[in-house]
């Protein structure tokens, strides 16, 4: 196998600290990681795998499976096997840590099942969330992680750039999402898309057109979508694509894991005039909360302005969806997940700093015709959000 | 919205009694029901939702998100909405049904932190885990569910009729990924594959060339594969496909939810003839399990059996991996998960019934050269294994 470390020991290191000065702060004496996300955040790599990060010293990584590749693509120092979960406290033992009395886990994520193995493992000790901590630490990227994200935002433009040439009338929804993720594949795209959310899901992301694209579904997101069954119930369907709808292709992109969250409106032939009028709206707020996103603004506050100009041009009633689909946010965290801090959502008190990555995407849902808006994602900088794509945010009409 | 019941109803009441009858077997006074399968299996929605079953008399699905799709796509007669969790057993009191003291939940996959919410909402409430009651129940599929699957692996068929046309000398596996994948989007593929042990994941299946099929990964899979990066590290990776090695195409295709599972082997060029003798072998395999697999038979005699067929043609050191990659199981179930009971796996004691579906994969995996073998589905019926996918078996030489 001819991996290399995926991760540089340095970004590793400087996480691993974090972490450790929280532990520390919460008087935990490690924490046992092991869900994809996290793991590979801390060690560069998701083999089936136990990560233990004492509070102070070195981290170990314990690998069921591959031990061969986890060596290859973790650049920490301690990466050792593992045949059962058994193992794990005399396997810390033999690093020279002590079992904790009390240990931090990603109960947001752990099955409680597993939860129950690893109290009786560590032989009662307490075992604490610390899933609200590293989603802190994981909100603010690095320059390294800026790097991939802004990487995957060129990805996102020139797959935006192929949707011109495969959008034909009638294609049916789930067709033209297929021909577009081929093309997002032909350029690397890694497939899976993370949300940490238990029951959240995405696929790509969502191709759909005219009054499908306004359909409700489960997924706390603006759009949701027929879906071609009752089983997946979200993103494209069947429906052929009409003439003069709105084309909605949101979209992410990853590059290295590193997600970028894009959308963009395609038509054929001109749209009804007040969508139009409602998608410059749309890009108006991203403007404005562009110029607001400030740090230390509290992440709520820019959903309030973001609504607040929305009701001032009389779309109040569909921003974000309708009714009782209404989604009383505007933007979300993004990074190897989808649903990452900070949430630009009502009441959200946390506040923004540099190095936090945003995809911001006001839209407005039109029940029977479709949606309008936009998505970019952004680093927050003193300045406020650097916007990192590019492509044209008129609508593109074919 | 136009959506009708996802599934009929004698079909969801047949279940739910099924359900029934281990609560009042285990003196439980009701299951709430949250994992996206397993709500759809008994409730025919996934929308946002608790479905409570009592021990005795209807089901009541709490939707939050979307409740009129919720209506529209699930045939229970009551479907109620529900803003916050915590109105569940206020709920509940006004559908007759008293705060359990003992309920059944899904511990193998509800999240740590949402058991405890559950704890304190029931009052202290005994939550015992009812996961492999569920699992066992939906082991057996119906005949409604069976025709499902059946129409899943004819789309497996076609898919596999695809193959010829899109693979050329020097395509990266991922673009090749992408193009099979869009010919399977075209053709309604619902995209999203679940997998229920928590940590599992499949996007469409595995699409690789020569030495990168052997290529281990954190998966309980024969094959696993390169992957575009180590944030996802299984699948298709950035390797061009090259003349005389086997090209694996294992995908999944789903119909109205159901998995059908699927793997033929292509090649540009003819394949070194070790290739293609253990090629055979594995049909070989494939034909001797399909005649061994009556009702009554322990799941896991059918993996020594394929096993020993391997081990007697040389075959045992390779035969569904090699080394400490070397997975012990030759089979298993599908249905809505592509994990599902019973697991052709050693030491397995499930016996056998008919109407189980189990996706049989007899592979093995030369380091140096590649994956070669078979997957189909079938379904255990009295005569054993009725194979439900029917395109040549041979490898097809292009």
């Amino acid at each position: 196998m001819d991996f290399g470390p995926s991760t540089p020991p340095e970004e590793l290191h400087a996480r691993v600290r974090k972490l450790q000065q929280h532990l520390q702060e919460k008087q935990l004496q490690g924490a046992l990681i092991l869900q994809k996300a996290d793991l590979f955040y801390f060690s560069g790599t998701i083999q089936q795998a136990h990560l233990f990060i004492p509070a102070e010293g070195e981290a170990v990584l314990m690998v069921r499976k591959d031990i061969e590749r986890a060596r290859a693509e973790s650049a920490l120092s301690q990466v050792v096997s593992l045949s059962s979960p058994k193992q794990i406290p005399e396997i810390l033992g033999r690093h020279g840590i002590d079992r904790p009395a009390r240990l931090g886990m990603e109960l947001d994520v752990l099955p409680a099942n597993l939860y129950f193995n690893f109290i009786r493992l560590f032989e009662n000790a307490e075992i604490t969330d610390i899933s609200t901590a590293i989603r802190m630490i994981r909100a603010v990227k690095s320059d390294y992680e800026i790097d991939k994200i802004r990487t995957a935002a060129r990805f996102s433009d020139r797959l935006a750039a192929c949707v011109p040439d495969l959008l034909k009338e009638g294609i049916p929804e789930v067709e033209l999402a297929g021909r577009i993720e081929a093309e997002a594949r032909k350029m690397g795209h890694q497939g899976i898309v993370r949300m940490r959310l238990w029951g959240a899901e995405l696929f790509y992301g969502h191709v759909m057109a005219g009054s499908a694209a306004a359909v409700p579904s489960y997924l706390s997101s603006p759009t949701g979508g027929a879906g071609v069954n009752a089983y997946v119930a979200q993103g494209a369907g069947m429906r052929p694509v009409g003439r003069n709808e709105p084309v909605l292709v949101d979209m992410v992109f990853a590059f290295e894991g590193y997600n970028s969250d894009h959308a963009r409106i395609y038509s054929i032939g001109e749209l009804p005039a007040d969508l139009t009028a409602a998608h410059q709206v749309m890009r108006d707020i991203q403007e404005a909360v562009k110029k607001a996103a400030l740090p230390g603004t509290a992440a709520g506050d820019l959903y309030e302005l973001a609504l607040n100009m929305a009701e001032d041009k009389g779309l109040g009633d569909c921003f974000m969806g309708t009714g009782a689909q209404r989604i009383r946010f505007v933007g979300h965290g993004i990074g190897l997940e989808l649903d990452e801090f900070p949430f630009l959502a009502r009441g959200q008190k946390l506040a923004l700093e540099p190095g936090m990555i945003i995809a911001l995407e006001p839209k407005v849902i039109f029940p029977e015709k479709g949606v309008v808006g936009i998505e970019n994602t952004h680093v927050v900088t003193q300045n406020g959000l650097e916007q990192l794509g590019e492509y044209p945010e008129e609508i593109t009409v074919i």
